[in-house]
């Protein structure tokens, strides 16, 4: 490398990482806002949250920048930078497309619908919902179009969370599920077994709250490095150094608070795995969505919903519960199927997917301007009524109840499958080389596979593409084969199929 | 105003706001660090507190900015705007003069002083303390000389934290401080009366804190716009939206925890007092130091020191508590004189102007390049001596006992006292016309007193310049006298003088 293409990478390192700070600074405060602010707070709080995104956007999309990302163009640099630099430009590239003023109009309208939408689900009134909806489809349509104008609008948006493994993977994938799952979901309605409910009853926010953080504790979190809090919808957010978890408690729903828990973990272990010496870099940065919920889903299923782990953690469980019940038994109810479920977030393994379904077909449509705003609560009830053999009584239990629309994202959704169906392949990919996995979690012993998941996925950062980084850890390309494979087994034992 | 002038001003206006907004991320980041944050986010937090901090100092002193305030130089403006000039203007043109260079080396020597500063107060050792301080020293000369070279370098430093009521007058009332005050002390230390003690005793850290949070019920305020938490260092950080106060306790200290949280509530009624709808341009911001130590003050000592308080709020206390005593014997104890005490923060309102006058003619002989660093040990404990008649046996409890310097700061310390005397002339101010206040405080009927503060100081934000400020609000020139008067007669009847 040159001393001048040395000097621009570093200018451009510079540039980058300055960039990467004031976007963490707006994590902190997104997170305060949902954690610890008073609630007269957010008229200052959306001034200061605009101020720091106005910035992040004129770094990103500025002349020196992309002055920087020129004189690299023929550089030549060792893989590590190359991956930074294709990052970089991807990024700097996708945002110069996007006008300033359409980028506050988003964020001014995605500011203004969250009231609206909170308001509209409290009152289960779609119909005040509808114009806030229907002018977020509309600018966010405007701007997959000032991206590329010749791509389906859809697929550009979708690349905003996943940008590598395309929207045909994310639709093959989704069509595997859609093909396998119903199935088996109806199998395990026809079945004659029903699992156990040992923890039906109410418990003692705090005692919940003790017991998460035990869990924590057993699985190895880095509380120096991190937070337990508490907020509506349970998030996380931070970086290697400071990684921050939030639950919440519902005195009826004992295990929600936990697996939700034991979910953020799963966050957690990878921010806090990215190299502390790459902070600001992309190379110190998550690979995105389908990634980060791999590992959100590794550890809230392949290891909380395990029947080893339920071997190991049910005597804490029954300590801080004051219940007595067997491993078994709470495998069972960890792991229960309910036929009459609406809601996404509460969903088990099988039918979660079919939740996703729904709401991707939905948005797909919305943004290709093949559905109106106004069907979205009858081809939701239809669907779910498809998919599900259920038909929601209110929209507040409907199409309202997520907030990801409200936010502004469309094309999130599909991730969450991607998600699912590669913590299954990374299971089975740690599990062969320092397997059994369940002997370890039945010994309360999580290090060897979060280190391993740290090597072969975490400390990467950015450096792979996806596709690349499934393929670099478990040898083969990514596939929903493992996933399939892994409920067909779990559910056909639980439900004697 | 012509279009153009007031197409100027709007400008200026954005310019300013986003400045603003900045600024108070930035705040909320140290909030976090001090109040929140694992400890392991030290680097992380670093990082993204030093690119605000880049981001702040590019915005204040570019070109555009300075083009408004060209543009706005022979405009007319109407008051309000004129004062807003006059702040952006000022702070503006200070920025514009110190070389970034420099700000970044003044960034980078405080972060790497905090910890040597922590490690040699624990290990009483200033020797290798000395270094530290003598760089902070040598850039913050160099700082002033920047701003100004054919000026006091103490007084560039000084009007960093009260900009408008010179260093002069700083001096005059310091000087009848050490004029008026000694007497006093001495007339204590040699009276037959002593104070009760009836609190000594180790009080249970949750009772302090429902205690001190029954306080801030009690004085009013307003837990939608704040919160209270505790840090090693009780401070105040927000904006009218949202002020959060922080506070500490420690077992054998149950009256500290609340004179300090009073203290705090004062600060935060100034932040909650300033105008919602000027919020991120100088009409909505604080009028610096002595004016925000003068409402931390007032509600510190002029009602959470008066015999008043104790009658209306030692029920509360004794409920808390468990311990019975009279009203006169707690206001005793509350205001007790310690003739041994080392520590500035733990000091009565006599003693500390002294401690203050220790730090400050240090810290003006060392910018000045009259005193070298090695010899502040001795000087400090010197002073202490004539002053105060104690000598410490450690720095530890002496001249490393406050961070400021740590911070960079100096030039800061006379503020307090500043704060304090313009506290008594305030209520004084207040006193004649709505008073007598006392009345109310024996009802605990706070509002009046807080109203009052909000119309004639809080709202008025930099409206007027300090020493404006205060003839605006109470129709006098800026006066120790009230204090003066304030504090022998209190002490006087306290002590039988």
């Amino acid at each position: 490398m040159s001393s001048t293409t040395s000097g621009a990478y570093d200018d451009l390192l510079e540039h980058v990482t300055q960039l990467s700070y004031v976007e963490d600074a707006g994590g902190l405060l997104r997170w305060d806002q949902q954690v610890m602010m008073p609630e007269g707070g957010t008229p200052a709080r959306s001034k200061q949250q605009s101020a720091l995104s106005t910035l992040h956007h004129d770094l990103l999309t500025d002349d020196e920048l992309a002055g920087y990302l020129d004189d690299l163009d023929e550089a030549s640099l060792d893989p590590g930078q190359q991956a930074v630099v294709r990052e970089v430009r991807r990024e700097h590239e996708r945002a110069r497309k996007v006008p300033r003023d359409l980028v506050e109009r988003i964020s001014e309208a995605t500011s203004e619908a969250l009231p609206v939408w909170e308001q509209a689900r409290e009152d289960d009134d779609f119909e005040s919902y509808a114009p806030v909806l229907e002018e977020l489809v509309d600018l966010r349509r405007e701007y997959a179009q000032a991206i590329d104008p010749d791509r389906d609008p859809y697929e550009v948006l979708f690349e905003e969370f996943e940008p590598y493994l395309g929207l045909d993977t994310a639709e093959r994938v989704l069509e595997e599920l859609r093909a396998e799952l119903p199935d088996l979901i109806d199998a395990v309605a026809e079945s004659d077994v029903t699992q156990p409910r040992p923890f039906d009853g109410s418990y003692d926010v705090d005692d919940q709250e003790e017991l998460v953080r035990a869990a924590l504790d057993e699985l190895g979190f880095d509380w120096d490095r991190g937070r337990l809090d508490t907020s509506a919808h349970p998030f996380t957010s931070g970086t290697q150094f400071d990684a921050r978890i939030t639950t919440r408690f519902d005195p009826e729903k004992p295990l929600d608070s936990l697996s939700s828990t034991i979910h953020e973990f799963g966050h957690a272990t990878y921010a806090l795995g990215l190299p502390d010496d790459e902070y600001g870099t992309p190379l110190g940065e998550a690979r995105d969505l389908t990634v980060h919920e791999s590992q959100s889903r590794l550890w809230e299923n392949h290891v909380g919903r395990s029947r080893a782990f339920w071997e190991f953690f049910l005597p804490t469980v029954e300590e801080h519960f004051g219940v007595e019940t067997t491993p078994e038994a709470a495998y069972g109810a960890a792991n229960r199927v309910y036929d009459d479920n609406l809601i996404r977030v509460e969903a088990d393994e099988l039918t979660y997917h079919m939740h996703i379904l729904v709401r991707f077909e939905i948005e797909r449509d919305l943004i290709a301007g093949d559905l109106d705003v106004d069907e979205v609560p009858s081809v939701w009830n239809d669907r779910m009524e498809e998919y599900l053999g259920i038909r929601p009584d209110t929209d507040a239990e409907g199409c309202l109840q997520d907030i990801h629309w409200t936010n502004g994202t469309f094309g999130y959704f599909p991730t969450y499958s991607l998600g699912s169906v590669l913590a299954a392949q990374l299971y089975d990919a740690a599990d062969g080389e320092i397997g059994p996995i369940e002997e370890g979690i039945r010994a309360g012993e999580f290090d060897d596979l979060r280190t391993w998941m740290t090597e072969n996925v975490h400390s990467h950062g950015r450096r792979y593409t996806t596709d690349d980084l499934v393929r670099e850890a478990t040898g083969e390309d990514y596939t929903a084969e493992y996933f399939i494979e892994y409920v067909t087994e779990k559910y056909g034992d639980l439900y004697d199929l």
